[in-house]
């Protein structure tokens, strides 16, 4: 897509992916502080311990969009600090302190406030985070729920994006597709297994799904290292009942909330052996990190090979 | 007001400051990381320094609130950062790190969001916080920006609004009143003067007004210790030229982003003179604190009393 010149060019024409890196360019270069700035699931941030560092991330929850306004406030609570939880997952962290802006109509229960808070509260609590502040303001139309999380991580034990090797499996947690019917409010974010991961081996890249599979790959693709690319594989792809079978669904629906992540395929039997013992979540490997300049490549049954093109979610792509 | 048991209550009927209090009441209590939670300007985190507090804010700004549509794109991105270093200002700190979430409709110009991120920029920069993440969504009607802040602060310099105590003086920065004619757009954030006086005096009390002075003295005695009470001396109050000489205006317009601070009264001789040296920003002793349960009065200038009661900007009060 071309640079934006022209003063119509409408969020909508570049797309979300193309308006972060409009942004990017707009805020500039990162001082000494800023281990990772924006581009991965949270900016990894220089705190004052020598061995940890700061992980810092929010997220926007919007009615209408992420939301029903029939759905549960206390679902939608839960949401709203869940998608934030997993993105310190994603990094091999362990959330602290949030802080939560909501935008209310004038005329909402407070009885609904009330619930909102305590799936916010919940989800925190399960994850050992703590609500520590935050501001509210009136809306007129749609309500919405910002949910800002510091958390922290050993060094050594970031997990980034753009850490992915030649030659690595590639691994998904749980199942893909359909989310919207109903786990997209109530998923458990996955910071046990992610930090259990980080703990027992050493994991590559690592980024929770939140856009659709063939989304998501793109974005690892976009920042590994030139000649990295992706081949997965179709058949082992593990559909979600709610996705009825279909294959598009698991690859584009977005808001699965599972990790994706890569690991050197020495430690594969190892890895799944340990994890039957611990976890009942689903473990599945789905491909491989090869030196390719096609990106991402879908090997469908037939041993064929087509290019898997980011077909996902977009904030700003037509309904 | 009496607690919310009735299913039909809304945030109107509770208003912005009892909406608070039953949120406060649903999160629950505070780990040992956790000095200042929900309550004061920012809350307050033990991180990992023995000399040092974490600050940690949001804020969001909406579209139709607290800005026009026709209102300048760079300003608004102004504004949104600027509340947000006020608020870092008030706890007498320095800001490091934002992250921002906005909510953009589909038709919105790319230009307009590179303008907002200017100026998000632009007022970030001016006190070295780096702009380090985001997440955008898209949203049918208004418009938001809500930005996060972590700052930092020496323990010494910390400046609770709990800390006033009888006997002090009570000081303002600036003029106050009429800030939607154009200041709330443009103001610019007390911490250069907030760090001057938290390294050269020792402030007791301190807190930004951003809801209007009769709101935010509340506030504060809201958190002092039981019978403590300010007296404000209204021909003191410095009244901004936008107010047009509205005592009213100055008391309850709101958007000001003033510093009010209480200090003991043997520096005000002190602190006079070097503000005057340092500074071109106004500084008014406007009252003190006193031992009274009658919360906040306002000394007219026949030397008469009257109740100040809360009066300014409630978020879910009518238009």
């Amino acid at each position: 897509m071309k640079p934006a010149r022209n003063r119509n060019v409408t969020v909508h024409d570049l797309g979300e992916f193309g308006l972060i890196r409009t942004l990017q360019s707009t805020i500039g270069r990162s001082e000494t502080s800023v281990v990772v700035g924006i581009g991965d699931d949270c900016a990894v941030l220089r705190g004052n311990r020598p061995d940890s560092y700061l992980l810092y991330t929010c997220d926007p929850v919007v009615e209408g969009v992420h939301y029903r306004p029939r759905d549960p406030a206390r679902k939608v609570g839960w949401k709203a600090m869940a998608r934030n939880l997993s993105d310190i997952a994603a990094m091999g962290g362990l959330p602290r302190w949030a802080v939560v802006s909501i935008g209310l109509r004038r005329n909402t229960p407070v009885q609904w406030v009330k619930q909102l808070y305590t799936g916010l509260h919940a989800a925190a609590q399960r994850f050992h985070c703590q609500i520590v502040g935050g501001d509210t303001t009136h809306v007129k139309h749609e309500q919405f729920v910002v949910v800002t999380l510091i958390g922290e991580v050993e060094k050594s034990r970031l997990t980034l994006r753009s850490s992915a090797k030649i030659g690595d499996s590639v691994f998904v947690t749980g199942t893909l597709g359909g989310s919207l019917r109903g786990k997209h409010l109530t998923f458990i974010p996955r910071i046990d297994e992610a930090r259990w991961l980080a703990n027992h081996f050493p994991v590559h890249a690592m980024i929770d799904l939140s856009d659709g599979l063939s989304n998501d790959l793109q974005r690892l693709v976009d920042v590994s290292p030139r000649g990295t690319g992706f081949e997965i594989d179709a058949a082992e792809i593990p559909i979600a009942r709610a996705a009825q079978g279909k294959l598009s669904a698991a690859l584009n629906d977005g808001e699965d909330f599972e990790l994706l992540f890569t690991i050197d395929p020495r430690h594969v039997t190892g890895l799944r052996q340990k994890w039957a013992r611990k976890f009942r979540t689903k473990l599945t490997e789905i491909g491989r990190v090869v030196r390719s300049h096609h990106k991402v490549a879908l090997i469908e049954r037939d041993g064929s090979k087509t290019p898997l093109t980011p077909a996902g979610y977009d904030h700003f792509a037509k309904d």
